[in-house]
């Protein structure tokens, strides 16, 4: 079962608001029910959102009573707008909307029905294409993981944050397909606890040796010398190599680099935004304080209690060993080796 | 009211598992349910949780039916023991058991009743002179905040943590009553959440500006510039200035010293165990998994899936900038500096 699909004119999405607790999924007919379902992070995960706005546009597409392909494009245009509007951080949201526009335009020639068709194809060929892309990436980044090693983990970045397979837990996949004896100690993620309950649940099913600690924890189990790599993914990387990534990201690569363990975000060059120079340009969305003080509808202080939730850092890239790609392992200087795998040379 | 006192014949502890939703006492007549209070965190803070062992030894004193004051004694000591054993990080609680049966043994040669009057007036003189040693803390750090100032604070330092007023708590109290005008941003301080429960519920009562944030963010708001202080408190501090706190407090200490922000721990001179060289010393309580995937029986993961728990971390000294003590700011190098507070000079 894929996290973003696409069946009988529906786009397909597993709920992950239920999991660990319950597998099901939410089946959508409008565009604008897939930007609520971004929004309120039934979908989440860079890839898996860009996945679920391109099968969004191709529901728009089909929405739209548009008699002729230019009225059509004008609407593809505003329906783009609304699902780029969901979330603001992650760029592949924006990256598949701005490819299914131009795959739209490109057949502007065409009538409607034939722009409705190679819009939902396109949206198709993206999710395969997500697939495959994070299968090369576990194979790249596999050999980052040795016997022996315990791996920290940030997040969700597996089968749920994308089509299929993950980007950092993609790697933690491949590896542990290759035979590889390891341990992953998975930070719960606070507030939204996406390891401790997406990933935690997606190690159960892999049977890969895991434990939940407190993000608070991961300092110690540095300290005390038990973790060897950190693996994480991302949301939007700049050409210099700063990325944003899911909050407490920056935290966990200062610790790193003060203990001396390699630290490496997994991430498909979709998620590589040329145009931003460095991290201080990605915008960074804040969300409702009720996700930090009740949490899940668990109610951890009174709904006055003052709270701030900003849901992504950044992530300077000085502190990246490498960032792994389709392409293979970009490392420092990130500006020239980011443009080249961008072009699609393998590094 | 105090978080721990004496009344009626028995203990009288602040419940604080309830707090911030009701603020209600448990009246304890058996030392085992003050230990059991402690162990279950009823009652926690390193210097609440003297207090509390100091009035459990009046309570098992008061109910010993021993006949000679030896056999009064050697029950002392076995219900000390009992207490001890309650929580072994932080050092006051073995501090407050040791002062009451060096107390009693004074008393060797007076009748066991006078023995156990001697035991309650000294549980009841370290109570007192836990708030007078956390006011004069509180005098002598809050110089330390600025008109101005963020102060991230970790876990709960304030009130509760203690008999009254606070220790890094103490400090931003004794600033807002000087006038000073700060913010504090509070770690929500997972597992337990005593920040988001405990301190922004004593914040609320004293009027003081601030935030819960999640302890993932605070590196977040460090990079921007805007934490311009960082106070936690101690359970225990060795000869070095090594010292242990709530999990989580190390990150912070590296992080702090990765932007350059000033990084204190505020403690009593009952918290400086000098018979320690080093924090590799300090014995790391690990808690039950439950308190991770089902904080306050709120389940956020499947009761099988793996978690850790250490419930405390080790800062070493070369991240602290000083140690706030009832005798003044302690400075490095800690080895001498501490030694003359423990004397009772005031530096």
């Amino acid at each position: 079962m894929r996290t973003v699909d696409w069946q009988d004119g529906q786009v397909v999405l597993i709920d992950q608001k239920l999991i660990p607790w319950e597998l099901s999924t939410v089946h959508l007919s409008d565009y604008r029910a897939v930007a609520h379902a971004i929004k309120d992070m039934t979908v989440r995960g860079a890839p898996a959102i860009g996945a679920a706005a391109a099968f969004g546009m191709a529901l728009a597409a089909r929405q739209a009573a548009a008699s002729s392909t230019a009225e059509l494009l004008m609407e593809l245009e505003a329906a783009g707008d609304y699902l780029k509007s969901a979330r603001p951080t992650a760029v592949n949201l924006a990256w598949a909307v701005d490819h299914m526009l131009s795959t739209a335009r490109s057949r502007a020639a065409h009538q409607p029905d034939g722009v409705r068709q190679a819009v939902l194809e396109a949206a198709q060929r993206l999710a395969d294409e997500d697939v495959a892309v994070n299968m090369r990436m576990g194979q790249h980044g596999a050999a980052l993981i040795q016997d022996g090693a315990v791996v920290l983990h940030h997040c969700n970045t597996g089968a749920l944050a994308t089509v299929d397979y993950g980007t950092a837990l993609g790697v933690i996949r491949a590896a542990h397909e290759r035979g590889t004896r390891f341990h992953v100690l998975l930070d719960e993620t606070r507030p939204r606890l996406q390891g401790a309950r997406l990933s935690a649940w997606e190690l159960e099913q892999l049977g890969i040796s895991y434990e939940i600690i407190p993000d608070t924890a991961a300092g110690y189990y540095m300290q005390k010398g038990e973790i060897t790599l950190c693996l994480v993914g991302a949301d939007r990387i700049c050409a210099n190599g700063d990325f944003a990534n899911k909050i407490g990201t920056y935290q966990v690569a200062v610790l790193a680099k003060e203990h001396g363990i390699p630290f490496y975000t997994v991430a498909p060059t979709s998620t590589i935004d040329l145009s931003l120079a460095h991290g201080g340009l990605i915008p960074i969305e804040e969300r409702d304080k009720a996700e930090v003080i009740a949490p899940y509808g668990c109610a951890i202080a009174p709904p006055h209690f003052r709270a701030r939730n900003p849901a992504f850092d950044v992530t300077p890239h000085r502190y990246l060993s490498g960032i792994v790609t389709e392409n293979g392992i970009v490392r420092p200087p990130f500006v020239d080796n980011l443009a080249r795998v961008c072009r699609g040379v393998t590094v």
